[in-house]
């Protein structure tokens, strides 16, 4: 039970608390906590005296406080928590307390390195379905290890941040033609964000995950399907995801998630020894994706393959270090039926089938003006619903 | 002429003054100039008001000064050569000297997105030849674009740093099977260091090059072939070059190279227009690769395909926008001789012909111990030579 009006009972209540970076009345940029349709300025109650994080409340992104570490992380939401329960700080604390939406949410923290996964199986069959018929939808390494390469960190953007229609080389009968791209998508995702960094040439091991994994934001990594086709071999995807990756403004941290760890799917043939994780668990994440409002897809988290302790073993498994700010994402999340599928690609099957939005619209893949919006509600303590961050983002016409 | 000893006729006379970041006597990092044997302090001398940057020459990374743009960045370096080569400064500069033996040179700058291109058509040539024999050896899409991917700019280090061996999943006849790599690589590349940002969702043109390019280093992106083999498809390479790549620890500036730049090949078929660079220039900088202190090769960079400005051009065509320390390297530097090549998968044509080093030694692959230096020179102006800045490591055992 908080004193905060209003957020009892929300999905931002006492058992989310996630982390943002805001602006608000012309002042520099700080960290807050999102209770219920409040940010507590974190920043000020640092200055204040009423929590302690060895100053690094005050700066402009999260990557100070997300150095500290879990116990200091634990210590810091703990005592956000009295200050927002025990009705004896409220006068001290209320102050601290902005509207929302007299806010503006900037990008969290300084993106280090960016790694997207390849992590749902019934993404990867759906794309080797579409893509490659009448062959074995998963490649042969893909049940050996998590499929994943690096993308562009510059370019990794808050959610509301207009996406401008990326223009490159696509395709054609008569090889290829530049313009902008005609078939671009989404791909819905959840992301982990390190805090913790770790030695170059050392491996960190699956069961250290929570103790460099501050927390997880959701990720919209735009890709535009005509440019990608053209490019990606043998190198991967370049240009086709670059141009833009959309993450939510707030970071729900792990501390908040105790409670949506669930057993992940069995893994046949057994994994070798470094991602062999116990307990083997994902997170039970319902994902949301709004295409101009109208709900057309809701992935399930809890399908993915692999886990993120897992991604983050097989990351480090060469030796390479984590700085903070790395960002590792799962790849495009996808269920097994079409209605809880992460891109437009699989719901429309290649464009082949396009859908029917309200107002009597069909879509195959994006247009300019639309806007897609992916939210996600998980289990939260106490028998709560917490809800991660949203991030939306609308098109705007190739310059 | 310089008046500083030994410095006229060496490779870093007045016409070369590359860039590095040293620590010496157990002060702060700080900027300076090379000259012949020594180290100019430009923190030292900005500070003494002998030359003027902002500020930007007494941080610990070259990323402030590179921010400040061309017309600066001439402006400074005109300023160093009066101050080394007119006497009437000795007596002030003299003192901000100091000898390179004295100093540990560090990172020279804090690399923000590090992008690896595959511009070589001898290089992507011979390894379709050993990859895909009796196919042809370009894919379709090599003679439209400069392929290209994202590699991890977290684990870029500086020349002299010690590379663990990696470890990780490699093929095998009953599955992947893990351990160290058993063919452990190297890469011998150029890379081009941005100074100058742009927005996002704009492009940087062809004709833009050197208004954000500041400099060049030379590189070694170490590569584990097995890792890559077994996990690079469909999304390109990963754990099998991210554990390490090395970069001089001299950034070259491009006000240094100007006589440097030669015709590049010709393209045929001819590029679409956002590539179309007149003139078309590459870079005449000659390589030497030494193994154990043995030349093995000698790649000459001006056989490549793709120039820096059309990579440009490509890394942003797509609105994709640069940040300053964003690194993009060649790729693999190989010219149409076995003589020439910049990796031991085509000097030893895929382990199958092994290289013969001093005392009898026979190498396909890295053991232990290796050490592999790469050097260059090119023209420099007024008819001098210049020399990059060497990039070397030696291998470490696994852990």
């Amino acid at each position: 039970m908080t004193w905060v009006a209003g957020a009892d009972g929300s999905a931002y209540g006492v058992t989310n608390l996630p982390y943002g970076v805001f602006v608000h009345d012309g002042r520099e940029p700080r960290i807050g906590v999102r209770i219920g349709d409040f940010v507590l300025d974190l920043a000020g109650a640092e200055a204040a005296g009423l929590v302690l994080a060895a100053g690094a409340l005050g700066r402009p992104t999260l990557n100070d406080f997300m150095t500290l570490g879990r116990p200091q992380w634990t210590a810091v939401r703990q005592r956000v928590t009295e200050l927002l329960t025990d009705v004896a700080h409220r006068a001290a604390v209320e102050p601290l307390l902005v509207p929302l939406d007299e806010v503006r949410l900037l990008l969290p923290f300084e993106v280090a390195d960016y790694v997207d996964f390849y992590s749902s199986e019934h993404h990867a069959g759906n794309v080797g379905q579409i893509f490659r018929p009448g062959q074995p939808p998963l490649l042969p390494n893909w049940r050996h290890l998590p499929i994943g390469y690096h993308g562009r960190a510059g370019t990794v953007v808050v959610s509301g941040t207009p996406v401008v229609r990326p223009s490159g080389q696509r395709p054609g009968a008569d090889g290829p033609t530049y313009g902008p791209s005609a078939r671009l998508d989404i791909e819905a995702e959840v992301g982990f964000v390190v805090g913790v960094p770790s030695p170059l040439g050392a491996q960190v091991s699956v069961d250290d995950f929570t103790d460099h994994v501050f927390g997880v934001v959701l990720v919209n990594d735009w890709s535009a399907r005509d440019i990608q086709a053209w490019e990606y071999q043998p190198l991967g995807p370049f240009l086709g995801k670059s141009f833009a990756t959309s993450v939510s403004a707030w970071v729900t941290p792990l501390d908040a998630l105790t409670d949506a760890f669930v057993p992940a799917p069995e893994q046949e043939p057994p994994v070798v020894d470094y991602l062999r994780d116990v307990p083997h668990r994902g997170l039970d994440l319902r994902i949301v994706v709004e295409w101009n409002g109208e709900r057309v897809s809701e992935p399930p988290f809890a399908t993915m393959y692999w886990t993120p302790a897992q991604q983050l073993a097989h990351l480090t498994v060469n030796g390479a270090s984590l700085r903070t700010g790395d960002l590792y994402a799962s790849g495009t999340v996808s269920g097994p039926e079409r209605g809880q599928v992460g891109s437009f690609l699989e719901l429309t099957w290649g464009g082949a089938e396009p859908v029917q939005l309200g107002g009597g619209e069909q879509r195959t893949f994006l247009e300019d003006g639309d806007t897609v919006t992916i939210t996600a509600t998980a289990p939260g303590p106490d028998g709560t619903t917490i809800a991660l961050g949203e991030v939306t983002g609308t098109i705007l016409p190739p310059r």
